[in-house]
């Protein structure tokens, strides 16, 4: 990349940070943890979501949803009866591939934060630029689905590397799949070394009351420092 | 979006619609026929392309691949004796999610174009970006694997909309999965009405040979035009 362009774009990094830091400050002000959720389209992460929501005993769970367009997940969370805020990123273009967060902010407005202790931002499903683009979270997680091949830690690393948590989604599926788990497991191991990892199913409910109680643990405790 | 922020956008579309314009001459100039394949990550698109490479009888292919890093995709197709050129899109920083005509412009001197009849430009994984940077292509062909769900036409519209060719891989998986493919279908009609589409899987050979008929007309016709 040209030496440019690696400042045009540290330049909107930078200014990124500046935000996410002042998103930070609101979440603490208002004792909200945030954890942001990332995948590929289509890993499960609304289903995950689903799953755990509603189970969260003494967790009030609010969720902003991030979409090119649309807000087919925002209406299946909302009929949950948690609080549910939508940012679409298309406005006036073909749409932007990830979250930033100014994009948060400008929705925080329409969030109840001193109801809320629990806020999973789902992001926009893409392997690549949410990684990038810190929101002002205290947790990042992320969900990579048996479907997708055992090779993406090493073909998408800044994402496998920059979440502390892996939910390893649709392992209902492993009879059915040419897919090796101790493959994935030894890439993952490779990018993120032992990096926290849960193997799941959002369709059968596998795993799903430890990725709840992941969730309860950082909804209670502390949240990381910045 | 903000309207500065649309002008710079415009303005790097512009750019790069110029350069595409560039490659696509260059292609013309040889007689090569430029697919343009995209997909969400792990939807099947390099294992759709091994299996049909060695049964284009009389067609020179050639494959380009674009990652984020690593060249795992490439050593897959070289061994199958076409000449491959990669583009590592990271370099000094997190990566771009997507290529554009000056990625693959640099990338050119390093395929013999005399020796090429159809290349095919495996994309970077993601559903948002690709759809939006021409790099010079005769035909976008995307893949969309079932293991996906029956939204994504509806989440990922431009992708959708911008090419002329879906395969629905993975069908072999159909019934392991909550798929409801007249669903999908009827999504895919709202927002591409009456675009091509193909059922195929990778895995079991399902629909390979329409797949194969597809690439061989597109490589013995006249390019669409500009």
């Amino acid at each position: 990349m040209h030496r440019t362009k690696i400042r045009i774009v540290e330049g909107i990094l930078d200014a990124n940070d500046t935000i996410a830091r002042a998103n930070r400050d609101d979440f603490a002000a208002h004792d909200v943890t945030v954890v942001n959720l990332m995948s590929a389209p289509g890993a499960g992460k609304t289903t995950l979501l689903e799953r755990v929501v509603r189970g969260l005993d003494g967790v009030r769970v609010g969720v902003l949803e991030g979409d090119v367009q649309g807000s087919l997940d925002a209406d299946r969370l909302a009929s949950l009866h948690v609080p549910v805020a939508q940012i679409n990123t298309d406005p006036g273009f073909g749409g932007e591939c990830h979250l930033d967060a100014n994009m948060v902010r400008s929705a925080l407005g329409s969030l109840p934060l001193e109801d809320i202790d629990l806020l999973v931002v789902e992001n926009v499903g893409n392997l690549v630029c949410p990684a990038e683009f810190r929101i002002g979270e205290d947790h990042r997680v992320m969900v990579s689905s048996v479907t997708e091949g055992e090779d993406k830690p090493l073909k998408y690393p800044l994402m496998f590397r920059a979440c502390e948590l892996v939910l390893v989604n649709k392992i209902d599926l492993l009879p059915h799949l040419d897919f090796d788990l101790a493959k994935f497991l030894y890439h993952l191991d490779a990018v993120h070394p032992g990096v926290e990892r849960m193997l799941v199913s959002a369709r059968t409910g596998e795993g799903i009351d430890e990725w709840r109680e992941w969730l309860l643990r950082a909804a209670t405790r502390e949240p990381a420092t910045a």
